[in-house]
């Protein structure tokens, strides 16, 4: 095992704002597509400015037997930039993700998420049919 | 003008199953945060396999005055690959990505997707308010 | 053909910043591993700031028959950003990129680099062995 | 500290090749231009086909003092596929990176590969001046 885990920080949406948030609205069933919506702000919006924003999320698929799967990625590039100055421009994206996903077996869903100030932040559910 | 644009091929999503579909399910609101779906074979389902998938989605917003904005980009990596071969892997991820966007001017949409084997095809939808 | 190419800019790097400049330093052999080096800024620097830096740059490669490769991409996400405010963090990344290929086939390889406020901007080389 | 360090191995990439190596061929000199190579399979070479390959690499800076930063990340997108077939195409792209910083203080770099069957992997070296 290696030190980029030491780096990863995780807590409870509800207090903490960086922490990414899963959530499958109809459910995972296997072998069939499913949605997971992945979220940091959920509970308490995080900034969204040029100087301040999530940059992206990445979510994973640990099946129990097995090597961890790279699910997806998504990157939020727009922060209100402009060539009139920092938060001048007319475009912003929010830190929100959705992957739709085929599981063949039970395991671990985890995201992680990068804010370019406060570092990079996880959460994980399970994975079970 | 550069050439890149002569390699971006396009067609109706109906009859040609690589070209991205924007979708913005609750309307785009100015400067209000919106959600905009972009999928690939909504209408004829685009092959998910470890040898031909749609590799990433990117989302742009062109302003009517002022330069190109890259929203975000959707990476799909899971491709049913497996130490035991090709297609034996227990996770697959379909190209159907969600950007919330919040977008103060008038403009153009414009999706990029991209196809490991069939290359890179685009759409484009108008945001008026 | 569809419209992201009317967005995509170009001009000789020598005189506008923002176009990536493609080199070979051993050349491109056929079939060989060759390293293809990417860069912005190389006659007139790009700035590097929190609120104006190159993004991305991205590879392609088109072959005389046949569909267009995306060969790689590059992010550059550190640019001086800080919980102390921006510019005053302890890490930049400058716009370049290498990319170590393997082509079979004659064509072309075109650049697209994306600046947060000026937009897209390409170049391309021609590839003969 | 949350679990998805617990997923990321770690080797001597002598004998593992999956580890990626980090290099700085010039050194790295604090508040200058700095060139950092990440590659997998420096001294074992791991595949490149369309069944099994390196995905990405990314690189962190972890200040003395501070949150980690994302430096940069590569995709290596290009893998042999073809609407021949696999490993029938013209291009593969090689898992090495190159990334060119500017570091304000000491700490760590730490890089993390991800190879699409057999996961993540890490390695680190220290920042001095
Ligand atoms: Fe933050
Ligand atoms: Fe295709
Ligand atoms: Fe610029
Ligand atoms: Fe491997």
């Amino acid at each position: 095992m290696g030190n980029i885990g030491e780096f990863v920080k995780t807590a409870d949406y509800k207090s903490e704002k960086h922490v990414p948030v899963i959530e499958c609205p109809s459910g995972l069933k296997k072998g069939e597509a499913s949605d997971v919506v992945v979220s940091v702000g959920k509970e308490i919006a995080h900034p969204n400015t040029t100087e301040h924003f999530i940059s992206w999320i990445a979510l994973y698929f640990k099946p129990e037997d097995g090597n961890i799967y790279n699910l997806g990625r998504a990157e939020f590039l727009s922060h209100g930039e402009s060539v009139k100055g920092a938060n001048e421009g007319p475009a912003y994206t929010d830190p929100v993700a959705c992957f739709r996903v085929k599981l063949e077996e039970k395991g671990k869903l985890v995201a992680v998420s990068y804010c370019n100030i406060h570092g990079l932040w996880e959460s994980e559910v399970d994975v079970s049919f």
